[in-house]
């Protein structure tokens, strides 16, 4: 593969890929609003664009084949603040891409474009949108748009609606929603190497054994978790207190199906997640 | 009921609706980027504004129970034309309604949420978003938003999927799309006079003899079409040359669903018709 | 047809059913707890019986090739009031048939079976079971034994799951859910004189404007209801406040859906409906 | 329209189709393995060929926009007497259809390719194959290999899963499945007039009070029948023993359900229909 | 977790719980119909109570937070047999868990519930009811009530429909249906440990080679069976005579699928079993 | 068991059944149009038969409990070329296995019975029938079949929708296509032990990493493969050029769904595969 576009490099997710997204092609174009890392790849260029503005991330496309798009602002805030980043900079880059003859575009999307979702529901790649903030409404329109460029345009997309993406897992709700870096870096390399995908959704979460989400629509996509957030259990739920009437609780969007629209779920988030939890799950 | 705001009161079908609506409640607040008519309803009040400016949508909410949204740009256009009007628009009212704690929103949705979505395939109102344009994405996108604004604050909506509304059918792919002023009346009077309506979608289609979109799910609302274009069929049909490859003649969105994304829907479909049809069909 | 039996001929809706019922057999056994009316048709023995009590209701079934299973307290109860005469009522009905070799049971099931479902959920005769009281409980317990008898014995049933059945509608609700005494004996006959029907649940409910229950699965039992509680609409709909908080508003169980589990839902019924409304709707 | 070839034009159904048709092209071809009958409309010409013979089928087809395929035998047979006829001749009709660059197929498929579904199961055009004989399976060969036309080679069908289309109702069954030759007329006529129809299947049914098929998805088709058998009811009902253990009550099918393979189900279903009934009913 | 109701605590699969759950909660109260065992765990209080009895019932459930409700008489009987401990039991429970303010209720549901189901019709957690026995049915009218508890009440429930638990496999219908006391105790675990399961329905089998039964939509519960009948598979095959005309082998219900109602299927269940199979399988 | 048939014994896939067959049974009886290989099993009797004649299929099925059909064409030809081998041969399989009192036909059906589904649509067990091809629509039709034989005649079949069943992958489409010979052995095995099967479909296709294609309903049958395509990805993935406008790619019929009817899908298939790949994937 000649070029691999990844945008939201400066990010925590968008850091963790870089290393593997250099290693599939020739060259890898990172982007970020943030100014670029000490180090970056021996292929890797770095370009500081805003993805609210079509005119500076329409030059990175050129001649990319595949796009990773991973930038946003990545929590619930007023709809006017995520309108530049999550919805437009969701079209600038599909519409860039697409200009550019890309192949493809790998999307960050999130569980909160189903976070309404009861979490014994069964939720599945079927599962209709019912999203729980304006951030998760952002990965409704964008999943959406991504179907459209696919049916009308032929722009391949892979919408990946992550789960809980971080280190270790944090709480007892992600004991069944985490997604380990591991398999984070394994789930867009799948999604990019993959030979043909039309228009796919699929789960990013580990092979945790409480997972309330299913991939089994994709299997296609040769997508085989290898880490389990079971080994944080015993410390996880000894710290929660379950209430059944807790929309935190109840649907798979966790807090930010409970906060107001508007107010930050990752505070909601970290208010029910203790201090790190260490690698043997104390 | 005291209050009834309507959006796009000088668009085609807003001005169908000023009269009814404002039978419906003590005072009408109708509203468009353009000046007011040369006259309005007793009960009525003008005022000029931008959708796309939350500072002047929100005081017209001010003691509302139900809002008619209807304004929007009706046409597919590029992104950014579409982004502050249909999209930006969208989010304004939405958000103004609730924080003036009306009831509901009634929704000009559109069948171009759905327009790839294939002629034969049993369109109903859990068919999922399938948008054909830009214009058909933005109400994708309401959709989902009036979804969440239930889900998480409980303002109702009823999101109207609104397929051909024209004084008279225009070509044959209106003798199945075809909804007549009259029954867009009653749509939109059952829409608000219904008791509780939670999120609900229905298609807004006359009760034609060949109409590819079904309501038997939102039976509640108790909407019953009048209206049937099987009188202009014979005179239709022989203007129009069947192509099975044409996608303007297998996709529910007609000739949305066939041109290119970002230009103009309206124009395919004025190519398609021809001179207005009679009364009588001729 | 030789013999019908009828059970709950007292009540509201087996007295409706008496005349219409004794034309279609040579003999109408009826029965009620409470003692007979001045009047019997010409071919109809009335036997005061207990449901609770098998060796009352099985001599009652000699000699019968239908079971009409109308009797049942017709009110939300504790449950404890309810276990007699609407669970093992009902068993001692389906046993004492299939004992006598009757053809079939034709079951006064209820909307109460699935009362929880929202007014807008599209419910049909494949909804699953959502009780809303103990009383639509019981209700669910017969159709399960309904089809155990059907797929063990070959006894065949059908279950009609009645909504509203009085002589005018009553509120607001009943606008969608209202089922006419004409349409009730219109769909027990259609229920006694089809060929076969299996296991069959049905929706007793009149051809109302705004039903939100469909039939269309059906079809075969060739149902047509004639009545319709629209003429009511504007007396019904003026009498009443919207309030899409409140339980008996959005799910179709009304009133019982609302009523803490154990209280009378008559009760909740009543205080929701005002004073009767004429034949002209006032 | 140029022309349209009708195969089995000499049969029950195809003598009905022979006036429509030919008033719907300049030129109908009609061909059946008998000689022609009297007379011929004045655009009509008449070709006797062998449905199993690619060879006499072929040249008929030249120019051929539509083609309307009704020949068959039909009747249950063993497999190798329908072979010929009923499974080569479907696909020698399709192959020489595609080959003239005919527009659409119009078939006569059968209620018996769903045969053995339950008659309260709910049965549509979604219902999935479940042949009752070998005549049955020659539908769900051709559905099927229609479906490959339409996706392979852009050949669209219309296939008409016809269920009782006699003069008259003929027995209690067909009080659901009648479908009159008004209707058939009607059916067929809106079959070929409907501007793209892709693939579809829909069921050859008049507006039965008791119909157990439901055309519900395709409504795009127009198909609205005129006729009921209800009128016949009275009369049907009376001459018929209802027995649920009887696999030709209880399937859709009816006598062919219930026929050994390979044995005439017409003979079965004479003999459970007595004489003609009159137009009264009588 | 301070206090764990289980009932049937002497029964064959309570008996197997006492430990496990006695090491979940701070006191473990048993009850049973039948006395005591001979030993008790150091935190486990033994109380005689009658199912069928409220008085009895009640008083246990004081300051409980779960109640595991396994009590119930294990075998196909006649109704009026099952009424009092089946049925009359699973209320008592419910309701006394509700008036003492417990958290959830994890009961044991049965296979049985859904016995009529075909073997190879792919059951999951959404198959409808279709009962084999009283005994089934009143795990229908359990799990009914139990999502009205949940709905009306928000007392949570675990249904686990447990299929054949025995020490050993028993026979070939058990190479598929098999529920290990290892996996039962991991089952019921997580049911309890769960932070919130709202309601939820899962199936209680071992990790069986040729399960029939999917808990593939309840991946959130984290169970993950360790057994696997396969062991046992050749012995048990060699033991069984295939018969597909037998209800017995058809039905995931196996032999209560196939006893007339009312008669024991643990009968019929010994009778197609041979001897005891050793851990071997031989 | 006394006795197995084994059609297409000659046959890639036939050669490799002939020995795990032999060993099922008291006596294989192996039949193809070919003469016999040099060696037999002990067990084995050889029979030259042409499966487009009833009588010589006919004789061999004497005393036959399990017939093993994997005789016919392997390849996309005209309709006339497969008619007699892949059509009537099916026929006279299933009837010969009737009239001869046999239990069940294990089947080679085709992923090209769906070949035309999409990649990435999730495709199980209940996929539509959508043929690529004649070939495909040979599989269709024999599946069609095998369900009426069970639901009219009570012979029971399992049909295996093989995929691509090769001693190594070929080609990148057969990384999730690939069906290894040892997992067609455990797959035919099982097919024929499982006591029960009614009328089944299954995939035959590997432990796949990237499987388009789920089992997950017909767990019963306990088939669990042990090969995986994956270590062979690295080899084909570099030969593959992704082309999302090319049907081999987009449908799970890969070549087959590109080629035009009647022309060889084996010739497509050998031009995008190179040369063999050796067991460790180069």
């Amino acid at each position: 593969m000649k070029k691999i576009v990844l945008t939201g490099a400066h990010g925590a997710l968008g850091s963790v890929l870089r290393a593997p997204l250099s290693r599939m092609a020739e060259s890898l174009v990172s982007t970020d609003i943030l100014d670029q890392p000490k180090t970056l790849m021996p292929n890797e260029t770095w370009s500081v664009a805003d993805l609210g503005r079509f005119d500076q991330i329409a030059p990175l496309m050129e001649g990319a084949e595949m796009v990773v798009h991973f930038g946003a602002v990545v929590d619930e805030k007023p709809f006017e603040e995520l309108l530049g980043p999550n919805y437009v900079g969701a079209y600038n880059v599909w519409e860039a891409a697409y200009r550019a003859g890309a192949r493809r575009v790998v999307y960050a999307s999130s569980i909160h474009a189903v976070g309404m979702a009861e979490t014994w529901s069964g939720v599945d790649t079927e599962t209709a949108h019912r999203p729980d903030t304006f951030y998760g409404l952002a990965k409704c329109f964008a999943e959406d748009m991504g179907r459209m460029y696919w049916e009308k345009r032929g722009l391949e997309a892979v919408c990946l609606r992550i789960a809980s993406c971080t280190p270790e897992p944090q709480n007892a709700r992600s004991l069944g929603t985490w997604l380990s870096h591991r398999d984070l870096v394994q789930l867009v390399t799948r999604s990019i190497e993959t030979p043909v995908v039309g228009f796919t959704i699929a789960y990013g979460v580990s092979a945790n054994a409480r997972a309330p989400l299913s991939n089994a629509r994709v299997g296609f996509l040769g997508y085989h978790p290898q880490d389990n957030a079971e080994n944080y259990a015993a410390t996880l739920l000894s710290r929660h207190t379950p209430d059944p009437t807790d929309l935190a609780q109840t649907r798979v969007g966790g807090p930010f199906a409970a906060v107001p629209l508007g107010e930050s779920g990752m505070d909601a988030l970290r208010a029910i997640s203790g201090p790190a939890v260490k690698p043997d799950g104390t």
